[in-house]
């Protein structure tokens, strides 16, 4: 096959919101929308019907064939200082790989679209999937409010687009849609740690989320033995490590990432200790159980030091489970390219997400350098990027034909 | 013997800068003046002469015999929000002491002076102690220039009391003093978790205070596995309880009283903890390690995290013995009162930790309920302010005799 289009159009796209080597393209900014007509202008050159839905989601139609379309796609928003190929590999790859199928002369059965979702990263607004949760029909209408740090709505900002933020919900497509595929860089150090090429992405954890408060008792550091202190912060070290054992147990993550401690003076034992935790699991079943397993292990790690602990879910999303067939798929077509492969769940949100439950889905992932990425040092090399389109459009080409 | 002074002083003291139930007598404000002028004509009614020193420290003089005088006493100045008890014992039980051995008709082969040391607290001008390090004749000149939140210098308020700075130099009185005695409220729980009476103190511990950062390196919650993980609050975490071992391990505390994680934030992970650290212990050979000690022990926590960690140290005051005889001699004045005691260390600092290293110091404590102090709740019985008033007399009749 010949080279594709997807990395000249990788570095053309990092020119929209552009900062010395970090890219800042939030959702709804001029940088975006400027990415997104320069993604239309491409879409019609590749012979796509291309337009803007309601919620502000690109989308380039391939009108070809009959019945639900197979969608592939991604986003193009990002955060603040971030990469060029976290979620643009997925549109621009999706294009790539519509490309290469027509210079093969396909003629698909079914209508193909490449999409670019807006607003994955939820950065500025705090609505993360805005565009996929509009497309597949979930109620918006909580976030059209939604400001960002300068006093500016979602609703400003569509109507600035040229959008009606009543109208939103004439975005939902998703009885339109037979499949869906999505190309993305892991964003985590597994494929790269292993020298793979390609990552088959069996489903996206579920995460709970939750605030976790220790309380004990002040004393004097220096006139309060160490027997019998109710000591929150050694309540807290104990819990960290004890939820960290829990983690490695089950192949999942768990993650302490702020930590708060009061009165907080160098003389006084803490009365009390409150934490954060981020806890990931692939599992349906042990992901039902995180509450309970949490609360226990917490308590476990307190109860001895005499302390009191509660925890507080602050948010619990399932995991989702990609199409066992789509999965398949997206492994004959890897190993057609001969490439080192693994199946592996994502430990990040994605588009596909919101997707998985209405229909067929199936995600791909190309190795990021040392695992960065929401960063300017997010590189993947550009053979893997060409490698995961050409993948893509092996599956695509199966799922059209 | 008949009833003391003690607890009726207590409860007069506790009139000067009462707020409710808590009593706010920082150094030098005028609450601490006043205190020191209604507690100099109680002096001059049991006899003694009361004296302002060049230092602010308040000396009542009972001039009788000769050679080096045996000092009582403690310091009147408290924290914003204290008790009645910390300090204040100590003066007023050393007055108490004196009057009772005047209404038993003894007459001291040597002057015994009752002290009321200026600003042990510290809280106001960071200059803890002053009064009894310029009795002791260490330069205070460094202090003299430090400021309160309001802008107020130690200078400014020793002018307002018509004392002058430049002369402080003065209250240096080491050379004609012989032996030291303090009582002093535990601000522990030892002796009320154990029901005894008397706290014969063999020595102040030694104090060790370092900063300690750890890093790591910051990755995706999510998408970053657990094996690899360069997670610097689980460094943390690892130090904290080792520290704690080592400090259980050797009969000394140790306590992390403030954290500071970062980024902070939910779904990453911490690249750097920085948590302060307080480790005590009383033998000056374990004293004298306590650094290497804290340095292994944290980098034994760390490096199998792959984090790097450093170690700065603060403070490091040295632990200081009491003199055995006053010790043993207040053992004896403690059994012939029938009073249930233990010999224990101070993990405080006390007046007398200043005093010591000059002459022959002992130190005397009673039960403080719950171990609370440096709070409105601070609360000795009655009866143990009596009965460390009177082994307090026993051993100041012996040292005089």
């Amino acid at each position: 096959m010949s080279e594709s289009s997807v990395n000249r159009d990788l570095a053309r796209l990092a020119g929209f919101g552009a900062r010395g080597d970090a890219v800042r393209r939030l959702a709804w900014s001029d940088a975006n929308r400027e990415a997104l007509d320069w993604l239309a202008s491409r879409f019609e050159e590749a012979g796509l019907e291309a337009n803007l839905d309601a919620a502000g989601n690109l989308v380039g139609r391939w009108e070809t064939g009959s019945g639900d379309a197979v969608v592939v796609g991604s986003h193009v928003d990002s955060g603040p200082e971030a990469g060029r190929y976290d979620g643009t590999l997925g549109v621009l790859g999706g294009l790539a790989a519509v490309e290469l199928l027509k210079a093969k002369g396909v003629e698909p059965r079914r209508p193909v679209w490449v999409v670019a979702f807006m607003d994955e990263e939820g950065v500025r607004f705090g609505a993360s999937m805005l565009g996929s949760r509009a497309l597949v029909g979930q109620d918006v209408g909580e976030y059209l409010g939604r400001r960002d740090a300068d006093g500016v709505s979602v609703a400003d900002e569509m109507r600035r687009w040229g959008l009606d933020p009543a109208r939103i919900g004439e975005a939902r497509a998703i009885d339109r849609v037979g499949a869906y595929l999505e190309l993305h860089i892991e964003q985590g150090p597994v494929l790269d740690r292993a020298g793979e090429e390609i990552g088959i992405v069996t489903g996206i954890v579920g995460m709970v989320q939750a605030r976790v408060r220790i309380r004990g008792e002040a004393n004097h550091a220096g006139t309060t033995p160490m027997e019998g202190r109710r000591d929150a912060l050694v309540g807290m070290a104990r819990a960290a490590l004890a939820l960290r054992e829990e983690a490695l147990a089950r192949g999942g993550t768990a993650t302490i990432g702020s930590v708060a401690v009061e009165p907080g003076a160098f003389t006084v034992i803490p009365a009390s200790c409150e934490f954060s935790l981020d806890f990931r699991i692939g599992s349906r079943e042990e992901f039902d159980g995180l509450p309970e397993l949490i609360e226990a292990t917490v308590r476990r790690a307190c109860e001895p030091e005499g302390l009191e602990a509660e925890v507080e879910l602050t948010d619990a999303d399932p995991p989702v489970e990609m199409d066992a067939a789509i999965v398949a798929e997206l492994d004959r077509a890897a190993a057609a390219e001969g490439a080192a492969r693994r199946r592996m769940p994502s430990g990040a949100g994605h588009d596909a997400m919101l997707i998985a439950p209405h229909v067929q889905t199936g995600m791909l992932f190309v190795p990021s350098r040392d695992g960065v990425s929401h960063s300017p040092q997010e590189f993947t090399e550009p053979e893997h990027c060409e490698l995961g389109v050409r993948v893509l459009a092996r599956a695509l080409e199966t799922l059209v034909g």
